[in-house]
């Protein structure tokens, strides 16, 4: 941690969370410290949506499968045939959001997400983020990222953490813009994958996107993800939703080295959602607050204990 | 690159291959220079097996599985009714290696690296690498790694590059000791892998090894494997097989950025081995070999090019 007199964290009001905060880190990062961790095990995981950006009233992931299924249509309405697309068109979440790994979602994404080159997607996604806005708030997506938790992140990086976002969102969809929005590098992205393919096409490389051996990075999912991308148990875990439960288990309990978990909880209807066993998206939050006080895990109040939400637009 | 008068590959003998690599790096990553690569696109994907150390007379990975395989018959004798355990046993590589993906050996990889925790398998590898030595040479297997590409993994690094192994070899295995014998921390590695499961175990986090989903991270699957991994194109691509050949042309075939491809020529039967198109283990190099002068890659021929082998015992 560099030692300065300037607050890492000016939008958080003081208070019990972030002192918390402030104190782990040092506790761990500052030369000297008992408790410091190696430079090598300063993995820090973290969730994206209802964590790092808004989830409701659709995650945005969702939002860009439904504008790009939109835009098929026109080519191929054939599709309205599928009673998935007929939902989405209708706007039926519950319909789409039924099952274990919202199977109907998947459905969607599905069509919107396999059947093109990798470059491609990319050209859609960075088409979809440069146009499309947020119905509520009317600004572009990727520009509703909450502030405290960018500065937390950035935090977390003068500490020396490597911060890895570990998210059911999509890796290809995620490493367009996780870099330019959090300084995050696409091979710091844990995400839902399924396999490319690689094939030479008139003498070029080109990797097309499918479906096969499709992994939804959710639940207990995501300590089998990073396991399987990082190789070592991480020391920091943020958090918002029983998603992340499992996350939140293998950072903090019988760890060797000393681990802080956190709950962004969602609480504040006025300047963003208020939802937590009851959400109409994705981010139900009902076991991991129960086991939260048991493991010491960090439940952060939305309303009282961020001073601001989102950053200037 | 940081500039000194110290040669970074002193086991490099003058000549065009060494004077190839120190004039790409130089000219990627020297400030001023007008093909200087963007630090975060300097991405190094180097194949371990032939390429970092010997794969003859057995990966030694397959090496380690064989004495596992002695051990785990001293309790459990009814695996001899598996005819690929038969095989093993009798050292007949030529049934282990049938098939594209050397599927007896993987089923002999199978019997000795799955249903078991995570951590018990990283105690079974510690303690294999601490007791046994090579058939030829005598000397403990992690030993044997080639000093010139220990040089080139530290100068590519020196030069800003992030050094990757991807590697047919399983992931689990080599992040086990990447870190201290390469250099190359596990989440760095991109190797062949099959899906943990997650448990909380009498209040634990455990994770267990199985079988499921299993990548053979070899041919097609390196750049499918480089794409769900890190997210974006290397380019620096080192090999040693037709194993390596979709890798090196995903790395600099139509690459926007300028690119290098090198292929360790295993030309020294003297102070290593000498195969290519005949290997009795993995390694066969014919595809690769021909693809090479139309794509420039630089083909290192370890007897003339290669001033030392093994570091120092």
């Amino acid at each position: 941690m560099t030692s300065t007199a300037a607050d890492p964290l000016p939008s958080w009001r003081e208070g019990p969370a972030k002192a918390a905060i402030l104190g782990f880190l040092a506790r761990v990062s500052q030369e000297g410290s008992p408790d410091v961790i190696p430079l090598a095990d300063r993995i820090a995981v973290v969730d994206n949506d209802g964590t790092l950006w808004p989830e409701q009233p659709l995650p945005f992931q969702a939002a860009f499968a439904f504008d790009e299924l939109q835009r098929k249509l026109l080519t191929e309405p054939e599709l309205t045939e599928d009673p998935m697309v007929r939902a989405a068109l209708v706007g039926d979440l519950a319909t789409l959001m039924a099952g274990e790994h919202f199977e109907g979602l998947l459905r969607i994404v599905a069509l919107t997400h396999a059947g093109m080159t990798n470059h491609a997607f990319r050209e859609a996604v960075e088409t979809w983020l440069a146009s499309a806005t947020h119905p509520r708030f009317g600004r572009p997506y990727d520009a509703l990222t909450y502030r405290p938790m960018q500065e937390l992140l950035a935090h977390l990086r003068a500490c020396g953490f490597k911060t890895y976002i570990v998210s059911g969102g999509g890796a290809d969809f995620m490493r367009v813009w996780v870099e330019r929005v959090y300084g995050i590098p696409p091979e710091q992205v844990v995400g839902s994958t399924a396999r490319t393919t690689f094939q030479m096409r008139e003498g070029v490389p080109v990797l097309t996107k499918t479906l096969d051996f499709l992994f939804v990075n959710d639940r207990d999912g995501k300590p089998v993800a990073i396991h399987q991308f990082i190789g070592r148990r991480p020391v920091f875990c943020c958090g918002n939703s029983d998603g992340d439960q499992a996350m939140l288990q293998y950072t903090t309990i019988a760890n060797p080295l000393p681990s802080l978990g956190l709950i962004v909880h969602h609480t504040d209807g006025e300047r963003e959602y208020a939802y937590d066993a009851v959400s109409k998206s994705t981010g139900q939050l009902v076991k991991a607050l129960e086991e939260a006080p048991e493991r010491g895990w960090l439940v952060v109040d939305m309303q009282s204990d961020w001073l601001e939400v989102f950053g200037a637009s």
